[in-house]
C-alpha cells in the first residue's frame, strides 16, 4: 500500500475502535451518581472525513487540514429509542460550532451525524456560537438555546466579547429553523436555558443578566424570567434571581443554569454550575437546586455545595480545573444521564436515577453558610452515625 | 444482602483499605529528604460515617450526604510516640474546618478522630477557619494558630475577604479554649505563627502584614513581632522584615511562614513558602531561611531558591501548582518530618533529619539574584567538580 493508504487506515481503523470501544462505571463510589471510565465524546470523535483531505492527489500526505481541537458542552435529548448530543465542536482555529452525535446507548457508541448543524447566518456580528441547551418544548418543537458571541465594539479590549442567547427550533434535528436572539434589559446574557412547560401560558427562560443589572446589588446569579412571544423572543418580567450566587459557596464567583430542568414527582430537579477563585484561576462545579412544579421559579430545595467536581484527568485541559454540564437525559426507565464536560476538552457522562436524583435533592442539607455551622451540622451526622453503629 | 449493606461493606473496606495502605520512598533523589509515594491524608481518608447516613431507613441507596472535597495543609506535632496532624478539611460546601488525624508512625495510617475539632464561636463574623499551625509553647500550653476569614463587609466584590490570625489552645488535643484574634497594625494577617519560645520574656509571632503597612514600601515579606499577653494578643513592637520578598525569585509575588520553626545546635531553621505568577495562575512551593537562636527575628542563613516544589501528580488539583506547609515535627532520633499539601487536595510527608537540615540550610548558597551571577556561581561548583572527577 502507498503512504497514503497506509496513513488513511490507521486513521480509520483508530476511528472505528474509538466510536465502538465499550464504557464501564468508574471505580469510584459516592452512592449519588456513577462516573463512566471513558468520555463519550472527545476531539478524536469527529469524523476523519471532517479532517482530512481524503483524495490523494491533493493530499498525499494525508495530512489534517481542518483540525478539531476539542468536543466539549453538549446539549442532550432522548427521543424514540435514541440518544442525541448536540455537542460544542472547536477547530484548531478556536470557533466553535454545533454537531448531533448519536447512539443507541447513553454511555458509548456516539458517532456524529455526516454534518455540522447548518445554523442560519441570521447575526451578523456573530464570530462565535457555543453551548447549546435543547429543550423539548411542550409546544411540539425542539428549541436549542446558545450562547451567540460578538466583538465587544464599545470596547479597545480585542478581547472583549458581548453574549446573547441564540434560539434555533427543529424537528429533527437536522433543519434549523432561526429565531430572533433573545432581548432582555440586560446587554449581555450566557447558559440562557428554555423552561420545557409554558408557565403562566408563557415561555419560561432561566437567565443569567449581567451583575449590574441585578436591581438588588446582591450579586445575581440564576434568574427566572418569561416571554410571550417565542418569534420576537423578549423578557416581559422581571428577572427575579432563583439560585442566588454566594460569598465563600460554590457560586460565589457565578454561577449559570446548566442542563434543562428535569420534572420530578417532587419538583423540577436542575443541574446547573457554579464558579470559585482560587490561585490558579477559577474552579468550575457542578451543583444542584430545586424549584416548584407548579412555580419553577420558587426554590424548594438546595442541597449542599458540588454535585461533581473534576476528578483524575478531568483536573486537566484546555481551561483545566472545569466541570459544566448543558445537558441530561431520562429515560422511560426514570434512568437518567448526565452529560458533563471536563476542562473544556471532552464530553463524559454519570448515570444515576430519579429516584437518587429526588433523594439527594430533597435530603441533602443545605450550606449553613459559617464553617462552626457546618462542623455542627457534620456532627450531628456523625453523632447519629456513631449511635447506630455502637449499637 | 440488601443494596446498602452491600455499597456500605463496599465503602468500609476501600476506608479501612486506605488508611492501612503501607507507604514508601518516592524513587526521586536529592539527598536532601524523601518524598514518599503515597500521600498521608487524602479527602478519602474522612471518615465515612462523616459523610454516608448510616442509618438504611433514612439513606436507602447508602448516598453520601455530606461529602468531603479535600484534606490539606495541617498543622503537625509529635507527643508521647505519636504523631498528631491537625488537618484542614474541606467540605463540598467549600466551608474548611479543622480535625486531629494520629499514627503511631509517621508516613502512614493516619486516622481521624471520631469527631471534628470544635473550634469555639467567639468571632460572629467568621465564615471560614483554615491552616492552623500547632506550636508547643515553652508555657506549657499547644496553641493553634490559624486563618479566621470573613466577608470583607466593606467592599462591593461578593468575594472580598479579610482574614485573621485566630488563637485556640488546648493540653490534649481535644478541647480548645479561643483566645481573641491576634490584633496588629495591618488590618489583615494570613500565615501567621506563634514561636514556640518566650523572646525578651514575650511571645514572638512570625507574621505577614498586609503591603500598605510595610513602613519601607520594599514589598514585605515574613515579619516578626512580639506581644505580652497572650489572653489580649496584640503586636506591640513594630513588625520587622526577616524574609523579605524579592524581585525574580521564589517569593516574588508574596511569601509567608510555614511550619512552626525547628531548633537546631545552629539556628532557627524555618520551612516557609514562596509565590510567584505565571500564564496559568500563582505557583507556590516550600523554601528554608534560618534565623538566630538568640535573636529568632536575625537571618542567618538563606539557602538559594525553592526546597520543595509540585512534584509528578502533585503539580494538579483544586489549586494546581501549589505546595504548601504548615507543619513539621522532630522525633527524639532528630528525624523530620515535613507535611506538605499538593494543589490544595491532599497531604504529603518528605523526610530528613536535623543534621542534613542544617546541612542543607546553611550549606547551600544563597541566591546571586542575576542570572549572569548564577551561572557564576554555578560554574564554580562544575569547575570544582571536574576537577575531582578528573583526578
Amino acid at each position: 500500500m502507498s503512504l497514503f493508504e497506509d496513513n488513511k487506515k490507521r486513521v480509520i481503523d483508530d476511528y472505528e475502535r474509538l466510536i465502538n470501544r465499550k464504557n464501564a462505571v468508574a471505580d469510584c463510589y459516592n452512592g449519588i451518581y456513577d462516573r463512566y471510565v471513558n468520555p463519550v465524546l472527545t476531539a478524536d470523535h469527529a469524523p476523519y472525513f471532517w479532517k482530512y483531505d481524503m483524495d490523494p492527489k491533493t493530499n498525499p500526505y494525508f495530512m489534517e487540514r481542518l483540525g478539531i481541537n476539542a468536543v466539549l458542552n453538549s446539549g442532550a435529548l432522548y427521543m424514540n429509542g435514541k440518544y442525541y448530543l448536540v455537542a460544542r465542536v472547536e477547530g484548531n482555529d478556536r470557533k466553535s460550532f454545533f454537531a448531533v452525535a448519536e447512539s443507541d446507548k447513553p454511555t458509548e457508541g456516539f458517532r456524529f451525524h455526516d454534518y455540522p448543524v447548518l445554523l442560519p447566518d441570521t447575526e451578523k456580528e456573530e464570530t462565535n456560537v457555543y453551548d447549546m441547551r435543547l429543550t423539548q418544548h411542550e409546544d411540539g418543537w425542539i428549541y436549542g438555546v446558545f450562547c451567540s458571541e460578538s466583538k465587544d465594539k464599545d470596547s479597545n479590549d480585542l478581547s472583549a466579547a458581548v453574549a446573547q442567547a441564540g434560539i434555533v427550533r427543529t424537528k429533527d434535528l437536522k433543519t434549523w429553523e432561526r429565531l430572533p436572539n433573545l432581548k432582555s434589559k440586560s446587554p449581555q446574557q450566557r447558559n440562557v436555558v428554555l423552561h420545557p412547560e409554558f408557565v403562566d401560558g408563557k415561555y419560561a427562560f432561566y437567565t443569567r443578566p449581567q451583575d449590574d443589572f441585578i436591581q438588588t446589588g446582591s450579586g445575581g446569579g440564576v434568574c427566572f424570567g418569561l416571554c410571550e412571544d417565542i418569534n420576537n423572543p423578549v423578557i416581559c418580567t422581571e428577572e427575579v434571581v432563583i439560585s442566588p450566587r454566594q460569598y465563600h459557596t460554590i457560586t460565589e464567583v457565578k454561577n449559570g443554569a446548566g442542563a434543562v430542568p428535569i420534572k420530578t414527582p417532587k419538583g423540577w430537579i436542575h443541574i446547573a454550575h457554579g464558579v470559585r477563585n482560587t490561585a490558579a484561576g477559577l474552579r468550575y462545579v457542578i451543583y444542584v437546586f430545586a424549584t416548584d412544579l407548579n412555580n419553577p421559579s420558587k426554590l424548594i430545595a438546595s442541597p449542599s455545595g458540588l454535585f461533581i467536581a473534576p476528578h483524575k484527568s478531568e483536573r486537566v485541559g484546555d481551561v483545566s480545573n472545569v466541570c459544566f454540564t448543558n445537558g441530561a437525559v431520562v429515560t422511560e426507565n426514570n434512568d437518567v444521564y448526565i452529560y458533563y464536560a471536563s476542562s473544556d476538552t471532552r464530553l463524559h457522562v454519570a448515570a444515576t436515577t430519579i429516584d437518587k436524583l429526588m433523594d439527594y435533592t430533597f435530603n441533602t442539607p443545605s450550606d449553613p453558610l459559617r464553617s462552626v455551622d457546618c462542623v455542627k451540622q457534620r456532627c450531628e451526622l456523625i453523632k447519629k452515625n456513631l449511635e447506630i453503629m455502637n449499637k
